[in-house]
């Protein structure tokens, strides 16, 4: 056994026994060099070698940490419960509203969050840029930015879309009070009181919640964990329900993680154009991939301008800034007046600081090292869920985002180990927010997007015993 | 005759032959000094006779200007022409709706804009406010003050309240992107589509987009220039159309710029809540006040929580920031709920600049050289309008805002004055939009809440010289 051979080996003992946990830092390769008295290139090897077998990884500028290798994970959701696609009024109760706001107390441990950690953010670079621009506004541009947006900003949305293989034209864009405004407004084009919507199933509650208040009717059609909304059933949907648009999240869908791969998103538009039905899309996770490339969202494949495209910087760069916009297809002229009507604008001193900081680069530099982090932090919490939850409980692997979808063994009852965690200070989402027939009952969404602290791994590990007692 | 007396009678001849036009400044008390070898205290009382005489005013550190004595005033419109309260399904057409973007235009001389000019605002202040606070966001408030707003801001703006008479508790108010917003949420809290709404005759076309884009029905209902709407004639439609909400201007009403005495607000109050009607209150023009304290709103009677009052800064301090609130009364809950479904939050830098703006003080001085700007231009814009426009036609006496509703001689068809008026590069807000029925065919209004250059007054000339074609 060589030199690098050994010393692999024994990093890996230390894995094993659990002296190293996943997330632990590797010594650096000049402290491991001087303090086991081996040249740096040994060194190097070893850790090559750990990390070809999948038991670290490399971060940038930062070091190698401890990753979950396969046999720490737990079992892959390969299908989620079936569930009908009967139309339903949607009523997302108030109940289930509170249960959630308790979940987002800043006291709680932020598993049951719907945001990522505000610290993996460029936050003071933002500061810095938006103080340097703020004062070279000119005063009219107060007033004429405000309706569709910065003209900067929106070119600079445009290269990048550009740049991943999709013409958008600066026209196109509209820019709005980040994306939840975004599908609000593309929701109230395409549809009036009493319509039918087709969702994923589970689906984003914040969609759910849209709908309830616009009146409209949910019809939820079954979601593969892995490729997104099953396009039979889909089909099927269609031609019982008549709806009046589809709302999908195609990249990295909250809670499911799913990407929908391009040939699935190609024939998901055609289908639609077929039926000459709306799809709103929400990508705001689509820069959030773990890959080499970001996926395209569907709209790269709608020839006919029947997709209509929301996303927002708040995941990706500046949360609390409310930016986001819309790509509107041949709604774009009715979402601008819709956009008019209902909020007059979007800020212009944060639609100005964020053009400025999209023009001077850097963004692409922070999305490399959030990406990393987030795929560091959902093996972590992989490998907890697999360590601490009872036999038979299976998760997503997404490649992209921050949640994970937990399915309980059958017959566990996620409300009541919701309101157990909660007396632990410990915050989760519960799979009934994500079906207006509250479904999903033995299944939670976990949030790995805060950086793991001790709090948080303790956390974990009381969410898997009271998981056992349930 | 005394030398002041002598010098204050040349300056009037000067007045009254023209060489000194509205608007225009005197020389100063030095320069006058100098030039007429009088001594300054002979200038001072020249001058203080010609304010007494109501020929000229006073600008704080800016000197004296020339205004309109009563006899060069259009005659006061004493009454709208009646409407009849008919239940008409809103649907203002998009046709309006171009017309009036084209006259937004930023070449066209802005009379139909709906914007004081962004010049009047204290922007480069803002901006270093901005800069120098924007550095000290701690990245978790871009989370928690997101939804309800900062809290720092609610604080400043309940004292606000306070210093004007009316309580307020910071748990109260919820910051909204811009007023429209707070007004938008407010009515899909009250209402459900296909319900009553009531609104003034004429109203703020905004609103009528509003509640087209909720379909709901608009019943109009008339409107006194002076003292706003009619309360008999309110009862009367309450009692025919059981109404879910009514959506009131009570200060300086857009576009007549009504002013309901304190008295009547507390009538109007004491009816809707005989009636358990909600009233949402639009109070963005109520720091506009030319007198000498601002007008309490409708709310500051409200003893049963029925009044949804909203308001913003975008006409008081920062145009294009977006950032408002509401009073939600007894449906604050219900509002945080649903702003929280609409569109998640409110952007956290503009909030934390305004805050830390309004506790630095400045803002009461900046609304002082504020009001007395848009008493003058209005006085200017009137003289203009007794000067050139055709005999018979009548404006309202505005005590504060930056509206002037113009009634033309009957017969007059403003929609072909608006079109002549576009080809001479003038905007003007016609009045058929100012009503679901397309009334008020012979009325227009006019912002003068632009500084009177050179073009505009060129452009009142030549409105008064189309207006005479009509």
């Amino acid at each position: 056994m060589k030199r690098y051979e050994r010393l692999s080996e024994e990093v890996a003992a230390s894995i094993r026994s659990g002296v190293l946990q996943v997330g632990d830092r590797l010594p650096s390769v000049r402290q491991a060099s001087l303090a086991r008295k081996v040249s740096p290139s040994t060194v190097f090897k070893a850790y090559y070698l750990l990390e070809a077998k999948g038991l670290i990884r490399a971060r940038e500028r930062s070091g190698y940490y401890v990753v979950a290798t396969p046999d720490t994970m737990p079992p892959e959701l390969e299908q989620v419960s079936l569930t009908q696609d009967r139309r339903s009024k949607v009523e997302v109760s108030d109940h289930v509203l509170q249960v959630l706001s308790a979940t987002l107390h800043r006291d709680m441990v932020p598993f049951g969050s719907a945001f990522p950690s505000p610290t993996l953010f460029p936050i003071s670079r933002l500061a810095q840029v938006m103080a340097a621009t703020v004062q070279r506004i000119r005063p009219w541009s107060l007033i004429d930015d405000s309706s569709a947006g910065n003209p900067l900003l929106r070119r600079a949305i445009a290269l990048r879309y550009l740049a991943d293989g999709m013409t958008v034209h600066t026209d196109d864009i509209v820019i709005t009070a980040g994306a939840l405004e975004a599908l609000n407004l593309c929701l109230s084009v395409v549809t009036r009181p009493g319509d039918v919507v087709i969702v994923e199933s589970p689906t984003f509650y914040a969609a759910l919640q849209s709908l309830e208040r616009s009146n409209l009717h949910a019809v939820e059609v079954a979601t593969h964990p892995r490729e997104g909304i099953d396009l039979a059933a889909l089909e099927h949907a269609i031609q019982r329900h008549r709806p009046a648009a589809c709302w999908l999240m195609t990249n990295f869908q909250n809670p499911l993680g799913s990407l929908m791969p391009e040939a699935k998103k190609k024939a998901l538009v055609e289908l639609l154009t077929r039926y000459d039905i709306p799809l709103i899309e929400d990508d705001v996770y689509g820069e959030l991939y773990f890959g080499t490339q970001r996926p395209l969202p569907a709209k790269a494949f709608d020839e006919s301008g029947i997709v209509l495209h929301c996303s927002s910087f708040s995941k990706s760069l500046a949360p609390g800034y409310r930016v986001g916009w819309v790509l509107g297809g041949r709604y774009t002229q009715a979402i601008m007046r819709n956009k008019l009507t209902t909020s007059l604008g979007t800020a212009v001193p944060t639609q100005a600081a964020l053009a400025a900081y999209l023009q001077k680069g850097g963004f692409d530099k922070h999305l490399r090292q959030l990406r990393q982090t987030l795929a560091l932090q959902q093996e972590e919490v992989m490998h907890a869920v697999a360590r601490h939850f009872p036999e038979g409980t299976r998760t997503t692997r997404p490649v992209g985002g921050y949640f994970l979808w937990v399915e309980l063994p059958e017959g566990a009852d996620v409300l009541e180990l919701h309101r157990a965690a909660l007396e632990h200070g410990i915050g989760l989402a519960p799979g009934p927010i994500f079906s207006s027939r509250g479904d999903f009952r033995n299944c939670l969404r976990l949030n790995f997007g805060h950086p793991l602290d001790a709090r948080m791994r303790a956390g974990l590990a009381t969410l898997g015993r009271l998981a056992h007692m349930r």
